[in-house]
């Protein structure tokens, strides 16, 4: 099975933009497989625009120049990674990033390139023009790049264009894809999304389909698990307490939607060094305390984890929140997670163990000041003779009446044994 | 703790409406007590209108002359309820169902009888008269009796009123408190589900405090957790196909925030004998399939079981229902259940064991004919060596790949041992 | 026809609240015959709450008892209304004014007094009692006295008991009826107005039909011509500068819709003293030049008129105001009226004369400081020699280009010969 | 002042689509140079995709290579249109249509060519390339050639390119422009339609400004009145009475709003020979009554009048249609129309003279048969000695009360001499 658990790794995205490169790339594989490989930390993902030579920032350009082969498929821009040279592709980048007990993984569009369009290329081993196939109407409200395909009025030829890519993304090793303009698109992109998975999961090779951007809409919630690995269930997510606030709110409305190979997904973890394309010492703005209730809040409710950072710049306490094995863990042993109550101070969510050995509980300080929050075990039918708090690790030795001092904006998570 | 786990009982509202006597409820009462308590049942809960001498039906009607006391709080009818003369109110009927090991309960409507405004009585140990305290442009949308109270003008005087009628429902003996005409009133009876909460906690007896009609909304949660035991999600609910599917959708939706003290409220159970006021021979629509379909469905989510039927008339069948104790037991042994997924034929619930050794899912075939449905544990994160299908009792010997057949509208429940 | 132009008058509320007293209406009465009759001054109207003894202000008093005779029908109370001594109604005061040359109109309120259907008396000259007739769950939300009647469920009831109020109005010598809760209360007040009007029609007496509060909804405009001579397009309106200015954009919206026997009312002209019932020394807040606006406004649509000062207390400048000849008189001698444009600064009407030899245009200052306002009449397919502005009675020389300079809040209003 | 009167003439969409040729124009203008002149009617408009030589039916044809200049501005496709060999444009052509006493026009599309912006061309006279002034995200939904500029983020530029395409058209000698994809576009074309009417009436030559496709939103019409001639109050209309009979609704809330220079536009008159592009005797499918109404709606309400037909090969009774002086007039001797009333069955409207002498009235019988409807002009305020049928030309006996049989869908107009 694809995806059993969330999948883990490092996406350019916050770091780089659209503009980063091969040796961005390289460099941040050599460190996951050094210091973050052994806790599950696995896919190396490059972000959009990777086909573009001249991409320099967070910003789209409009009508730039794509690198596209004659069949109307991106290709890597040779001045941005050079082992692409002659045609080879992201081929011999994943075959490195696999050579490091990695997994490599791409971001791709929506659709097919206007380039291609405009110019009419012939769509591979079919019968079909880019002009037969491509939707002139359908774009990407916020991206110049492409058009969506008319799946409806020529879905023979949508398939045989999604097949061609996939096709071509296969014979390179690519292991992960993200599909964006697309997860908030529903309904004019339900028939698009089909057909993209139905082709990714013909094409030869296991593959996780990631859809972007969110929200993804809740009542889409059985489509999206029967078609893809993982969703994004909100807008970009970055470094700022108010957004990751309104998490809560998402999180507890998609909690019941998680399990084996599909994942409501939270979105990327801005945490480290961020904003490199841009700002020289970019850093995130998350406080330590809300960092712990990020990390504490994707494992409990099983989001998917992408870290943004630069990770050669990690300070040790990056490092550490990304090796908190305690922590990450309850992504992959825990089950049936969901909110437990709110309070205009306090939030709780409770997971249970899938060996039903112990139970899970977060408590998170929502306020704007350092607080004990007091947790009675029997109100939520916890019956259990030992607890740890798992981010500092002491045993609780009441286990009858739980209190716990929170920083603000911070968490704890207890892990109690039946 | 009030309300540990979700209440059982016996309402007379499906069988009698408006209508029931004070026989009917005797009746009733030493059945449960004589078939139904070993399994959990046992509250006998009086509905709507004790206080009419000519209610009939499940009609209302306008303008009647209500039993009331001097300070405006409704007496039972002694023509209907005859143990209640000479102003003891309900106190022998509560003392007669105690006596048989089950506790007694009875319907109100917020606010207080128009007639008691008309006629300006004094409200008990206070300083204010009825007209301060009524508020003239507040009635209920459905039933003539009452206004409701100036809780926000006149707060004292509300919480005086409030506090009265507690007094002498304590002094009876009440156990459980079905407020009326509240629950779906969000927002502008929150503080009156406030004051009521208070004013009952304060009263000196324990009563449960149940919050009808429905549907509750859901962005109101946390508040009801707050101030009631159980709350309605639904319009009332009869014994009709389409009712009791559009129920998984609201149980789904609210699975999350049932726990001891605070219980998402599916309603009464319309099994067996109903509408006896009005249908000499009413009888449940409901197949026997679509039964089991509810009370599996109200057992994994936790809801309250009010059984609705005239008890004496119970079949073997319906009584069967009632005392199958491992799918009852479901409501008190297990948490953290939620729907696992749905497709146009299909609907899977899951939860969980308190103490961790065990795992339910129930499987429903919401399709018009019999099917046999599938099920992989794995793909769900349930790793079981045994497992029983509990309405049948039979164990299931392939417990990696399980294959139910389900009649049309049916349902099986299987327990997982880990 | 009844209402054959828009009806003017004077109304008890703006000044006495539901206090009035005989002595202030024959007052009022007195000064319009000396000062206003001659202008087209004729309705003199009680407002509400005539039949309360106690009521001593704008609030009303919930649980009061009025003064209904056998048949809960309301009369007016004695101590405050004395001529109508010995349950002679309104029948002595209605003389009084007719003997002035004046007409007399009573407001009521939709439905039957709560009393009566909690009395459950008996309804003239039928079968039918209050309690069969009243609608126990339809209440006004602002006043406390009245049930609406059950006019789809029992019509013949609910016609019977207009038939006897109205056939009590008619003996008395009324003129005119404001029946107010009513008028914004489609689409569950359409049969009620719908019997209002014909139980009227048939009572004997030409009477104004007249619909309060607003706003009516203007998707019924064509009911409302056909039921009422009179309604509603605002909710109460007041001496507030913000509320005249919103007066526009209805007056936009409704102005087809004005015409013989069906004009939409943009409520009582607040001008001179007001809320006598509780300021002592109560007095308009707007200023001359808004009364102006005012005045313009009104009459171009041609809204019905009606004062809402205490007459007694005028001053010159009101007494002008309401004496304005040229006018007063456009609501009677034009038609076709609409707005031309509006800016953020100004707004213009035009109105067409009947007899097809003038054009009046209204320009409004709607901005904060005092303007010359430019207006080309050819631009608005106007073609004339002659131009007078009739507030100032002044000829305009340029009649190609006029400029008209205008005060904050201003109006001024020229009549083109053509 | 351009378009004093709603401007009539004829449009190549309804007969030829995109699809018109040269002939076609010049056969339909010496037509009505022959026989329509001398009534009013004077513009001769070649619609959409004049540009593109493949067109060849109402269909749009995506990503098809269009006529442009080296700006980016576009030119007759030469295929189509002959005249315009060697650079010429439209010169040619509207010289002849100018030579029969007539005025040309030509459909364009909001924006710049999307080839123009892929290939970035140069802006005429400026600094901008297509590429910086085209906005890649601004799309016509319905239409695949165009790109929105950017006249929020490069207004400079946008207007450098409205500029340009003006100054061509202005060299052609071209008297009217329709632009389409843009008056329903609110809020966001807001700032385009500025920017478009700035420009044209900086060109140096008068244009009439069309703005399409409707509906227009109802809450922009002084915005509409300040910056165009005429605007679609209506999404395309054909001859179908359903949309006919929705068009009253919608003129009865735009009528207000006409006057000399700016016309709320009901769209084109689709009668005679229609779809000649696709259908051999394509004819329209309106009734003659029907087509009596809608010639009646649209002159009372003064809507612009564009002919659709093939008007070669028009039969008499179209051409007496189009011939009718005196109710054509209507559009040019009237101002102050409005909606009098509206039944299940009937419509009735009213316009008053310019000079005051007479008053229009139009009765539609809507119903489904044929119908005397009845109509007393003293309850509209109207007291005239003389009337007459337009349609008929028939004297009206009695003036006190009017009866008029109407067919089925058909209308009857009476001038009233005052």
């Amino acid at each position: 099975m694809v995806a059993k658990n969330p999948p883990m790794g490092w996406n350019s995205w916050d770091c780089y933009g659209a503009a980063v490169t091969e040796e961005q790339v390289r460099a941040n594989a050599e460190y996951m497989a050094k210091y973050l490989k052994d806790y599950g930390w696995e896919y190396v993902v490059v972000d959009i625009q990777w086909y573009q030579p001249t991409a320099g920032s967070h910003e789209y350009e409009p009508f730039s120049d794509l690198c596209m082969d004659k069949y109307g498929r991106l290709l890597p821009a040779v001045n941005r990674f050079p082992s692409s040279k002659g045609g080879k592709g992201f081929a011999p980048l994943a075959r490195y990033i696999h050579s490091l007990g990695l997994k490599f993984g791409i971001h791709i569009m929506r659709g097919m390139p206007r380039m291609a369009a405009h110019k009419n290329v012939l769509i591979k081993d079919s019968k079909y023009t880019a002009r037969q196939v491509a939707e002139s109407n359908s774009i990407c409200m916020w991206n110049p790049d492409m058009y969506g395909l008319r799946c409806e009025e020529c879905e023979e030829g949508a398939r045989a264009y999604y097949k061609s890519i996939f096709e071509l993304y296969a014979s390179w090793g690519v292991d992960f894809i993200k599909v964006d303009d697309i997860a908030r698109e529903y309904p004019k992109a339900k028939r698009e999304i089909e057909i993209i998975s139905e082709e990714l999961r013909n094409c030869g090779r296991d593959m996780v389909l990631s859809l972007s951007p969110g929200p993804a809409p809740l009542d889409r919630a059985e489509h999206l698990k029967n078609y893809a690995n993982m969703w994004r269930i909100t807008d970009d997510f970055w470094d700022d307490w108010s957004l990751l606030l309104a998490m809560f709110e998402r999180a507890e409305k998609w909690c019941t939607h998680s399990g084996p190979g599909h994942w409501p997904d939270a979105d990327m973890l801005p945490v480290g060094a961020l904003r490199q394309c841009t700002e020289k010492d970019g850093w995130t703005r998350f406080t330590r305390d809300e960092e712990k209730t990020m990390m504490s809040l994707w494992c409990i409710m099983r989001s998917p984890l992408m870290v943004g950072a630069e990770l050669n710049k990690n300070d040790a306490s990056t490092l550490e929140l990304l090796t908190k094995k305690e922590i990450i863990d309850i992504t992959k042993t825990t089950h049936c997670a969901h909110q437990l109550y709110r309070t205009d101070d306090d939030i709780a969510w409770i997971a249970l163990a899938k060996d039903g050995k112990s139970v899970y509980v977060a408590l998170f300080n929502i306020s704007d000041k350092k607080r004990t929050i007091s947790f009675v075990p029997e109100d939520y039918d916890i019956s259990a003779t030992k607890a740890v708090e798992l981010w500092t690790g002491k045993k609780i030795a009441d286990t009858a009446s739980i209190k716990q001092s929170i920083a603000k904006h911070g968490a704890a998570v207890i892990r109690f044994e039946l």
